[in-house]
């Protein structure tokens, strides 16, 4: 029985989950109306597409209970939620949950972000990786000693787990860094837009990025990059496989540096959990196993599973809010 | 007495010198008129802004010899000239000059760009700067045994040369990399657009963000260059000094891979020569001494007297075109 509305609200995209008490996800909703692309300006715009999105569930279901989790509840999100500090877990999460009253008499409880304060000085933070983080680690996360997860995406985040709490996380640009390359820079004029290489020309790029990254120095990525575009200059490479190696070269500097960082940790592993799903993570995995010799797990979506522990964090199961909307 | 029309002509500007033989520049003249940016399309662009720029010259001194170099040489310039592959000395790039007819009967000899193909089987490119080497190489420059010169820009150049040829060369992205990070990723949200800090601020984060270069390993840019938000987010840094924090850690992840690739000529030369002018020289400068621990010697603009050594390779202050338009 439908219980739960679950809401996945990035940047770009809004993901709605129709859930029971178990976490089951009875429906899924995809649209396009992230924070930054709303059908209105200001608060009208969330609700417009809030309502739009899940109108119909509350309704049919007499849900009121909604949780939520990612930009919209940043400075520029319906309304913002602080970051919490490292060591952090899903009770923590919920404990700094902001709620916001949306139409329909439902109120939508806001997950947290997470920061990470290292002793050198530059802080990190992350919103929205820690419900996946939630969802990856599962129930028996208790039960859980050490572990370290890879979330790649427009900022990667390489996170050390250690029984249940998020103790440490570092941020990779790498896909924005990728985007700004080929979209605002000299690289991108020699890169066909939607035109593919054949798969295994694709692989060969890709991997010979990667190769790069591993023979390289301190500094020398803004070397590296320029034979994106003289390899095409000189006929040495299909100009429609220079994306598949200019994204071999940043993710595999992104790797480098994570073995560097994490060591053992990450090459010993046999379990090293990827986060997410699609072609991004498909890469991570292939230049995790060139670099690393292993082969890591692809999780695919922790986000619905992690919005359902975050909710169980809250009470909502057992509030008086579930029970109207079960009753 | 005037005797050449010498063009820079790149791709956002276009530079005009008229010189004496002896290469003494009598007047210079400025304009927007780059190749991505000329009066109209297709060759009338290009003889539009020559005429416009020079015509004046043409007329009042009856010049009809004229040297160009720059992107105006490239596939989408005036007319293409080729890459001269290294080593080349200023007689390599006379003999592969390409001509075009220019309005008011005169004929502008176009420089080649220079390739470098070296053993790892990644070539790298320059187009203009072979120009500007020569002009810091001057008349003497058979003296030379060994040098390495740096030329900071969009793509910056570390250049081998001995014996007065470019035996090889390295490019580095780095400013159009930080352009990219500052214009097309969320880095730059933070960062006030014509907001200075105080000139010790900026200073400071610019010492900063190299110091971070110096202590990084093998692909942590990526990582490095969130703390560019990160510092800001916190309130650790003034947001007007974000730009410089993030220039300090481009600049210095260059600086530091050039170290290891020419270790003790770079570091133990007392007059590690830097090309070129403005604000950008002067962070390398800063950054060299940081780095090295040793004072560069900056150049300034280098492509009047590399123009003027160009059209004496050319033969032009003996031929007849030089003896109509001196006669």
């Amino acid at each position: 029985m439908a219980a739960l509305i679950a809401l996945d609200w990035g940047t770009s995209s809004l993901r709605g989950f129709l859930m029971d008490q178990d976490g089951k996800v009875l429906e899924t909703r995809a649209s396009r109306h992230g924070i930054q692309n709303l059908p209105a300006s200001g608060p009208q715009g969330f609700e417009q597409a809030f309502v739009s999105m899940c109108g119909e569930w509350v309704e049919r279901h007499h849900i009121q209970a909604a949780v939520a989790c990612g930009m919209v509840g940043s400075a520029q999100g319906w309304r913002e939620a602080p970051y919490v500090p490292c060591p952090a877990d899903t009770h923590s999460l919920a404990s700094q949950a902001v709620s916001v009253n949306a139409p329909l008499g439902v109120k939508i409880m806001i997950a947290p972000g997470l920061s990470y304060d290292p002793a050198n000085g530059r802080p990190d933070v992350m919103r929205g990786e820690e419900i996946q983080i939630a969802g990856a680690l599962g129930d028996d996360a208790n039960t859980d000693s050490e572990r370290l997860i890879v979330l790649p995406g427009t900022h990667s985040k390489w996170v050390e787990v250690k029984d249940g709490s998020i103790e440490a996380f570092h941020s990779y640009m790498t896909g924005e860094l990728f985007s700004a390359l080929r979209r605002a820079t000299i690289l991108g004029r020699l890169m066909p837009d939607g035109e593919k290489p054949a798969a295994d020309v694709a692989a060969e790029a890709f991997a010979r990025g990667i190769g790069l990254a591993l023979e390289s120095g301190p500094g020398d990525l803004a070397h590296q990059v320029f034979s994106a575009r003289t390899l095409g200059l000189f006929g040495r490479m299909e100009h429609a496989a220079l994306g598949d190696y200019l994204s071999g070269i940043v993710i595999g500097h992104e790797l480098v540096s994570a073995r560097n960082r994490f060591g053992a940790r990450m090459t010993e592993s046999v379990s090293l959990p990827v986060i997410g799903d699609g072609d991004l993570c498909a890469r991570y995995v292939e230049g995790i196993r060139i670099v690393c010799g292993c082969a890591p797990i692809l999780l695919g979506n922790t986000a619905p599973a992690g919005l359902h522990r975050f909710a169980a964090a809250l009470g909502l199961f057992s509030s008086a809010s579930f029970a109207r909307a079960s009753g």
